[in-house]
This record gives structure tokens, sequence and C-alpha cells, in this order.
């Protein structure tokens, strides 16, 4: 592997799409090529599923069934876009990763970060990335801004509580794994938030 | 669980429906509220699941993603359909259930039979049926039995060493399992596989 890998984690409306859109400029300026996926989706078979876990009309879902969805699109991910990407040098950038199973159905559906981990070693075959950047921010404020831009999805129409133990996740699980996982305070301007991301990017990068 | 859980298994084309329906007539006949449902498939999150999956437009799924797939419509068929019904004392007839897992995927694919049933125990919740019919035939009639009724899907589109595998693994994995697993020969007449499914069953139904 000789390419990077960074996912942009943290609960929806914490700017993660605005910050990757900066790191891809600052890493092309380094001379690498970028490839930007999101989760779930990133191949057209991974966005169908992507349809299938975000449908509002599917209130009757089981968290194991979107556990094993998320997992799947995440295989088909790993598979035909984040390896040969990075077996060819290029820097990955990914919109939610892993983790965000670890999170959302582990910590905040209640399955477990074990098990999220577990049916996930099936999809990512051994590949992580090496730095993950967490936007952290209050439940309340992301949703309000998720809720000025679009409809809300199955996933953002959980009630607050539900949000606040993803927010609370991300913190726990940052500090799990704190040499991977960067926490940021994103309630700060978008230019701070872009130079600290710089700050732990900048090891990784080439000379 | 008070209901019956048996689920038939077989190549494409082994007479698995035929059977369900004679074997429906007879568990109805003996007073059970009876359940038939299909993999993947039988309810509308995994019937929208199962689209993806028999899909001939992605040929490019990866076999660990066609796995994943498999198990969350399994899991969103046990939570919804299969559980509460056993609870309620009906008999379920499965058309497919996690042997077809560990056979196509583990076996056929080549991802192991281990690692297909590893994923499964994740989509079952425990539950296993209680005796589980496999209609054995070469997998050359079977197939051109299948060419004969329909367009073929994605899976049936396999080449004929595929199916070849599919047949041969399931010959195995119900010599590993001989106490739920019985096999019958699928080139036999309709009455006379019938009957040895009855004879199967009898012992299951309640006095």
């Amino acid at each position: 592997m000789q390419g990077i890998f960074i996912s942009m984690e943290g609960p929806d409306g914490s700017g993660k799409s605005t910050q990757i859109e900066l790191l891809k400029a600052y890493l092309e300026d380094k001379g690498y090529e970028i490839i930007i996926t999101r989760e779930p989706g990133g191949t057209v078979i991974s966005e169908d599923i992507r349809r299938i876990i975000l449908n509002k009309d599917y209130a009757e879902m089981g968290y194991m069934t979107e556990a094993l969805l998320y997992a799947s699109a995440r295989a088909q991910l790993v598979t035909e876009v984040i390896k040969p990407a990075l077996e060819a040098g290029k820097a990955v950038i990914s919109d939610r990763f892993v983790d965000s199973s670890a999170v959302y159905q582990g910590m905040a559906r209640g399955l477990g970060v074990d098990t999220a981990y577990k049916i996930n070693a099936y999809a990512i075959q051994g590949i992580m990335p090496q730095l993950t950047i967490h936007l952290d921010l209050p439940a309340t404020v992301g949703i309000s801004r998720k809720k000025n831009q679009a409809e809300l999805d199955r996933m953002e129409l959980e009630a607050i509580d539900f949000h606040e133990r993803v927010a609370e996740g991300y913190r726990k699980l940052a500090s799990l794994d704190p040499d991977r996982i960067k926490t940021i305070d994103a309630t700060m301007s978008i230019e701070d938030i872009h130079a600290k991301i710089v700050d732990y990017v900048e090891p990784l990068v080439k000379q």
C-alpha cells in the first residue's frame, strides 16, 4: 500500500463535506491523485444499497439488518474503489467509514462496538484509515444545520437522543484510539478546522 | 418457541417450490397455520435487497458484498417474519435459509463455510430450522430445468462448474449435519419425494 487513506467522521451537519473539499485541494497541491468517496455509497452497487438504508419508508428495518447493509455497501466500496486506489498510490478521502458503524449501530443502536467491528472485519479486508478526523459537534447543532439544507433521510429523522448518543459515541471512540482518531472542535471557523486537519495530515504526506 | 421451522434447500431447479406447496397442504391438514417464505426475500425490505443481489447487471459484485447482502435480507426476514411466527406456534417453511449461504458463498464462491456461518450468526439470532430438506440433483439437470422456465438471474447465470460446486457442496454439508439435514434424491417422482419429506416431518408434528 503506497497511498494515503483518511476518513472523515462526525455527526450529520458537522461540516465533513466542506472539509473534504479543502483537504482535497491541499493534497492535490502535494501531487496526489485524489479519490473521494462517501458512505454508504461510492459505487453503483453501494449507492443502490444506500437507497435502501436511508429510505424513510423503511421504519421497520431491524438494527442488525441496518448494520449488515452498511457492511455490504462498505465491502463493495473497499473491493472496487479503495483497495485499488491505495495500491495505485492515490490518496483516498472517505466521508465516513467503519467508525460510523461502530458509533451509529454499535453505540447509538446498542448492538455493541465489538459486534460492529467484527461484522465489518469481513467488509474491510484489513484496510483501515491511517488517519481519521473526528469533527466534534453538539448533536443539536448538527441536526439543525441539516434541517435547513434538505429533506431528512431515515437516519437523520431519528430522535434527538439518538443523535446525542452518536455525538457522545464519537467522543468515546476517539478516546479509545487516540493515535488514529483526531478530534477537532467543529464549532470553530472553516479555516481554523482546515488548519488543524492539515497539521494531522502533513506527517502522512510523501516528501 | 412452539412452532415448527423447516427449510428447503437444493440447487436451482430441484423442485423446492413444488414440494413446499405439498408440505404446506400436509401441515395445514395437521392443524398448523403456515408461513411460507423465500430467500433472499420474504419482507418488503428483503425483497428490495433481493433485487440488488440477483440483478444481472451487477457482474462486478464482490463475493463478500454478496454474502453480507444475503445476511442482511435474512436478518430482516428473521426479525419481521420467522421469529414472530415461531413464537406464535406457526409452521414456517422457508425456500432456502442459512445453508444456502454456506453452500453458495462459503463453498461455491470459496469464502469458507465457517465464514459464511459466522457472518450469518449475526443475521439469524440463534434461530435454526429443526429440519432441513436437501433436494439432491445433478447440477446439469437443475439448471436446464430453470432455463426452460424463465429468464435467468445473476446467480443462475453462473457457469456450470459453479452449479456443480453448489450440488457437491450441499452433499458435503448434509454429511456434516445428518441429524438436521436430510437428503432426498430429487430425480424421483414428485409424489415419492413428498412421501419421503412427510416421513421426516411427521416426528415434529404436535400430536
